[in-house]
């Protein structure tokens, strides 16, 4: 029998998890909610889902408009499993009352504290962890990507330190509300919270981290330097990430040159909504000077956490309890071929 | 038997019209060629495709680079019926002579002038004019968007004069070298060429035309005041367009505000390579008064020349002798869904 | 003696107005107002000029940020002759009866209605409809702009109809809030109300403007086609712009491909702000084709409106009775040298 | 008597520091040179200066466009006691045996190798060192930026490391064709040149830095790790830099969140074309945590360096020995009140 999947927010992360979800044989969708009736709400249904309001005072807008709901979310919560609440930012934490009080195992995204769920997860680093337990909070897309390129570094060489630089997007490509136009915008709470956000994962790393948001709709970009625990080579490095199954090296020199072919490449490998699952290292931009590490990575916003919400299902249902088989399952389904 | 279709260039519109063709059912790809040993012509194999080198000369560089070549363009000419030329803007007219004597029947693209082919195409305004013709031109993106809307109005209600203004995006979401950042750049030749291009296929239509560049990757958006043949009402434009296999309404109401949210539905309907074949009107930006008609179209630049390349492909073959037919079977197969 | 000016709103125009009364030997500045104590609270007093709260409750934050204000609003329109409401749009009206009260002249910007001043200035088309009334409006950038070239083509020419599309800017330079990044955003009311405003100054004429946003932070463009009462020629249109005070011809052909030339030619000209307060042809897009105009022109947002401000103070206080002479004056103390 | 000052190419550094000299009162400018007659070479004639054709070839051009040229360069060579060359990137290496030949000292910009002037200059850090000398490089506008704020920690508190990401801009205000508009672009060379570039003015400093560039036009930001040789505090850190002649903070919480407040604030300070010549540095972005020291900085790419260009004159003419008296003397002429 298949787990039952509640999909609470179907915008950027909840519509990319449902349809992932819908791919795997050992889960599927019982039905996602939306607030308002958009042409995402529309899109909800053309693409088999059944939708539900978030509570009862939406269901008459959507009626206005209509667009059929089957409900609301404490009818949807009664037919699950385990519920991904990908709702707005910030709001998760209030569903977590709601949720408990239904019985569901929930997955939180990375918008929420660690607090709410008192777990986070990155598949490449703690999926066992994982395992069996009631609440999860998958973390956001910038501290997946870093936890991705350095847990492995960390188990295998040793790191004294991390400096990083997190160049990020300013808006999602379907948002055109959000700006700047033409401004580099700082973060001043400096250093920025993302480093003690990889530290909920991977409690151990030394790592420091600085931000700016830059003009752009797709993809953040970190620059990092990693002190190492000893002197490596570049080729000892490339060997530990050519393992871990969620990350894709690029070439500068074949022609990926900016995220704008990163995001090309992906339109042309055919993935779904021309999405970017893994985290993207330019292989001609890693340097490994003595005990020194330099490298380039750029994270797709809006899709990397997508296969770490699968798994992390997989994990709290204990559906598999191998992180390897899990992410190969994953990974399969996607189209992500490492 | 199914047409050999040889694709030459597999660049921005060759690998689109490539992977249309490989989803039709009387027609398959015998190759496609490359000059550059770059991702995108390792991602053409990856796909499928046979490839060739453009020239003898340029067979080195794949073989250095590891991806291995066919032959060149005569060895693909000498297996095709017919070439779809995706040459770099102005380099078609050079290959005629190549296809002639190949003896293969050719489609060029918009960046060529009309009089290489002598004969310019556009499946909603004059497929029957192509039946069994040797060469044809497949209209621009923005002549084929502008051809797409006017030509069933001119047509059902007559036009006095049409009055456009073409705001284009300035860079392929690929291509991070071209600008401007921040600039809004008009095109000073006025009237534009836009207008004469349209008349290649209506030869009949009074039209002027404006162009502007401004600093965005994803579609062109027109700006149009139609005087009509006679007072009409904003119904009956919407009945005449509805019927249009390859227009698309959009509302503002629904969420719809700009290009954005038109490439993010576009993501959702799971189009190959989150394309937009479509013209895209906003239903809530049509207007009509007396005998003017404002209205406001979006035309995706990268897609949408790609179905009327093999309705094309079928006129000239005579696969099929029907505008509709052959329009019908390209969106089915596409996922069109008017 | 000098007319006493209150700047009510030391913001994007505010600041300007302010700097442009300063440089006049007819008018001074007794003072300007803000509601919070922001860097260009503290520019404002740097730049010599008393600072007022809006109201009582504003003072305490300068207080506490130790920027010292003379009073309130009120305290600054008892020594004034002529209030220059630059609020942000729409509060204008607001403030309409506070005025009244203390007995102030006053003059709105174009984000306020017509209405609310029942008097549409610009001091191309109207000046001296202006003389001693105790209200006006200073239309807004856009139609400022599109009066300075349009009025005088009626009035010498005659106009049978304009269609217009007005490519806007979507922020300031110094907004980094607003979007979009990487789209273009129509304005689904069609026609926009850009027509209607050019008729609250110049009644007569028959003109219907389309609209769009697009990612720049730097003028408006337009584009327009201008159906004339009579056949003319180019030189015949350029030879009536020539005579026009606030019109700036630039060349193509001379490197100003862009509104980002236009910019920098701006800062070269050594303006305050690096503004540029002309509507600014382009002489290479204009063409006249039997009697339809087309032609295309830039509009800097942010200073288009600051010299009829100026104009319009001294057509409310009767101290220049001519438009030619105050437009000279006004010029001359800006650097505008036509 | 005043030095006599040749600017060899009137582009985006040299129509500044022509601008600059010429408000100095031991110094003039005896000519500019320009390749063509863009509307730059008119602005030159209009704003004073005696304009040169690059080489005879040159001259014809501007006869053709009507724009008056007293001669060519070595024309106005023979006129000048020291040329600073602003010829763009990589040309200035070629013109150094024309300035050897013509007996002039020559200044270059950052855009020439070190080894061009064997000297590199920045006024901050080493203006003794310049004194007398025929030959100096005036480091970039990115490296300028590094030297004011880690010479004087280097010299105060010592440096073990410093960590550096810059983020660039990419194409300057007035340029409309480079791009990316919808991008993050890394520099592939890890690390990058401009830790070395440091180290040619500052040979002791152990500096690494990567970079990348987004697409904004206006200042570059850098975001900076330095670990200090002693642990220290952040009012420590902040009292050096105050005493610091071209060192500028700014404040997040008065509004001042981006590049693009920065740049607003330069118009309100009345700066020519709006320039801003010092670091601008966030006072709430800068954090000290034991002997690691945070902060973040922008740049103004288009104007930091022209100050020190006059500075830099100043030394090999021997015009000052004093690196504060020259200093302090170009700040009061430019508007730099520290």
């Amino acid at each position: 029998m298949t787990a039952k999947i509640a999909i609470n927010g179907y915008g950027t992360i909840g519509k990319r998890v449902a349809h992932a979800v819908s791919l795997q044989d050992d889960m599927e969708v019982v039905g996602v909610t939306k607030t308002r009736p958009t042409y995402e709400a529309r899109m909800a249904i053309d693409n088999g889902f059944d939708l539900y309001a978030v509570s009862s005072e939406h269901v008459q807008g959507f009626k206005d408009a209509n667009i059929p709901v089957q409900g609301t979310l404490s009818d949807l919560l009664a037919k699950a499993d385990l519920v991904v609440d990908c709702a707005p930012g910030k709001k998760g934490a209030a569903n977590l009352d709601t949720y408990k009080k239904a019985g569901v195992k929930a997955i939180f995204q990375g918008g929420e504290k660690h607090e709410t769920a008192g777990f986070s997860f990155n598949a490449s680093a703690n999926y066992s962890e994982g395992l069996g337990k009631d609440l999860a909070r998958v973390v956001s897309c910038n501290t997946t990507g870093l936890c991705r390129t350095l847990y492995p570094i960390y188990k295998e060489l040793g790191i004294e330190w991390v400096q990083a630089t997190m160049i990020r997007r300013s808006a999602d490509p379907g948002d055109s509300k959000k700006g700047p136009i033409n401004a580099i915008e700082p973060v001043l709470k400096v250093p920025s919270h993302h480093g003690p956000d990889v530290q909920t994962v991977v409690p151990g790393i030394n790592i420091q981290t600085l931000a700016v948001k830059v003009p752009t709709t797709i993809m953040h970009l970190h620059t990092l330097v990693v002190k190492l625990g000893k002197p490596a080579t570049k080729e000892q490095v490339l060997d530990i990430w050519k393992n871990e199954p969620r990350i894709c090296f690029v070439n500068g020199g074949e022609g990926i040159k900016s995220t704008a072919q990163i995001m090309e490449m992906s339109r042309d490998l055919g993935r779904d909504r021309s999405d970017f699952y893994e985290t993207v290292v330019w292989k001609d931009g890693v340097s490994v000077k003595g005990d020194l590490l330099y490298f380039i990575q750029a994270i797709h916003q809006e899709s990397d956490v997508v296969p770490d919400n699968i798994d992390c299902i997989r994990a709290l249902l204990q559906l598999e309890t191998e992180a390897k088989a899990s992410m190969s399952k994953t990974n399969k389904s996607m189209g992500i071929d490492n």
